[in-house]
């Protein structure tokens, strides 16, 4: 791969939408305009919206690029914390106080809560315009800007509210990851290494592989790891749009990942979560007899390459972790459910379905001995 | 026609929904459970959501056909100042409370406002649940409550926020309107005028003439009028479901109605605005030369027959109404739009399009002679 040329991949957006592109490359930052108008042609104005944070990094250069005059720029302050329905509702004031309409679109600049918080509001705008998905975290390049996933939390949890609202497409310039902090880029490494786990392990081994690069921000080595994942997630997103089937598989990790994650109210971040999740369901997996032998060790393993967690914080309430489990989304009739693997890079189906209730007492043993 | 077989329309859903049904006929409020279980076979969990008012009437039969020891309702307040994102946050807040998963689904059951309210907190709980809506007003049964617009005001204007969320079923059931207050019931006419103006002469004519049994009540008449607004209103849907075309016809008389409406602070209803749009636009059409002369009055009389006002309210600030009329939601580059009619019973389509601009100078001359 040369890393010069961009690498675009096509998405099934379901749901009627127009399939949508995801285009990898260096310098994008300074072309969103170009590709914008060309995925949504019918819009006549942009703006963007972006955390304060990354605003004073990117937003002159994106908005210059979608107008010789420069657009709008709609800031919030930054943090998981101001991903919710009153600044949902302030970014919608401040659009319609604008006189943005129908044949207005929006950009949204930044990382995951960005991704989310805005596409909801250009979801819901005069009943939804155009979103510019511009991923700027190793999360959201990787993982949630692709997908059409969007929302916004509410007191009783995560992405309770929200709506699916594919991007006219999606625009990773892997130069971004540059100003993030370290901390930042191993939590989106997580979501690389699920995407190898439950597809591809040659793909998972190599992210363990180049893990210091990666740790370090080196450019080449976060765009081939992009597109990695992205070639991952985009064939899994396509195949299943809306969450019917296939795309649980996504959600390795995650039942007991969410429920450590609200449990440490995060304090834990989501990718770290995640990354104990994989380690505790890929070992739920050995326990039931469908995940191959040594496939939690290899996975403990890569996951301490990047430096993520593989166990719980000492002193977290497990018995608090468990009561949310129950409350997760994806509980169906009562009982939470299980993405398992049968060994690194591919998934255990068990009769066409992707996910599983497991006994309780399995679930809290692996949790207590974690 | 025999009033007593539940008469049935498909409507497409577009945006790779599942087609859903449009079911008219007496004593479908006691059959909710029923019809909604086979359309949306996935929901576990039915919850009813009112306002106190149409929940007192009828929530508890509703409840009751959805399970045998009932379903949760929950209720709000009546009017559309409730119509807010405020009110929205806390329905879904009590669908999280009441631990209502992705396995649940919402009954819509009220007049316009439940219909939109209701359906935009289906619309984004947990990314999207069903919605059933049973309309029990006549502007819900002929209009709102078929099409998948669902959303909410803000400060700054009517259903500025929303989403496209066609339902799994809609059920109609004609006897509801017996319980309506009769201005009640001629707002809801307007809409069925339009849906005659728009498309079939002979259908608005037969409004015109059922006019006192239509007010008084009538459910013979009712249902036979709610059949020939639905079948209309289905077609056109049916063939642009998001509203990139022809349903754009259905804006008849809405671009001078909306404006009226907010000029008047929403003293005149919407069916009395839309009735008065319905004069003016056809006035506007014959100044312009492509509706064919009479026809405003031909409307001014039928819309007399039911008891609606042809003419803006005496005091009315035009001026006001002139500036909500720029800052419409179907402003295309400044210029408000408006559907002609080449005659009653059928739209003038200029070169494929259905709605133009009209010089600002025509626009206020038919607006001062009113």
């Amino acid at each position: 791969m040369r890393d010069s040329a961009p690498v675009e991949f096509d998405v099934r957006a379901g749901g009627g939408a127009r399939d949508y592109g995801v285009v990898v490359g260096r310098g994008l930052l300074d072309r969103v305009g170009a590709y914008a108008a060309a995925a949504a042609p019918g819009v006549v104005r942009w703006i963007v919206i972006a955390d304060d944070t990354v605003a004073g990094l990117y937003a002159s250069r994106v908005a210059a690029s979608c107008s010789p005059d420069g657009v709008d720029v709609l800031t919030f302050p930054a943090g998981e914390s101001h991903k919710n329905r009153a600044q949902w509702a302030d970014l919608t004031d401040r659009l319609l106080a604008a006189g943005a309409g129908r044949d207005a679109g929006i950009v949204a600049l930044g990382g995951g809560v960005t991704g989310d918080l805005a596409g909801f509001v250009a979801a819901t705008y005069l009943r939804g315009v155009p979103v510019v998905q511009v991923p700027t975290s190793i999360v959201a390049m990787v993982d949630s800007a692709v997908g059409g996933k969007t929302g916004v939390d509410t007191p009783a949890g995560k992405n309770l509210v929200g709506a699916f609202h594919p991007p006219a497409v999606v625009l990773v310039d892997p130069e971004a990851v540059g100003t993030l902090p370290r901390r930042q880029r191993a939590e989106g490494l997580a979501e690389a290494v699920k995407h190898g786990a439950i597809v591809d392990a040659d793909y998972a081994r190599e992210v363990g592989r180049q893990a210091s690069a990666l740790l370090a921000g080196d450019v080449s080595a976060v765009e081939r790891m992009v597109v990695g994942s992205i070639r991952v997630k985009s064939q899994v997103v396509s195949r299943d749009e809306r969450e019917g089937g296939l795309r649980e598989i996504l959600n390795f990790g995650h039942t007991l990942g969410h429920a450590l994650e609200a449990a440490s109210e995060y304090e834990v971040t989501h990718g770290e979560a995640v990354a104990v999740g994989m380690v505790l369901e890929a070992r739920l997996g050995e326990r039931v007899g469908c995940t191959r032998p040594g496939t939690a060790a290899e996975l403990k393993a890569l996951l301490e390459a990047v430096e993520l967690p593989t166990a719980p914080p000492p002193g977290l309430d497990l018995s608090r972790a468990r009561a949310f489990l129950s409350s997760d989304k994806k509980v169906r009739k009562g009982r939470p459910r299980f993405v398992l693997l049968s060994e690194l890079g591919a998934v255990d189906d068990t009769g066409g379905r992707w996910a599983r209730p497991v006994d309780d007492r399995v679930v809290s043993d692996v949790l207590e001995s974690a």
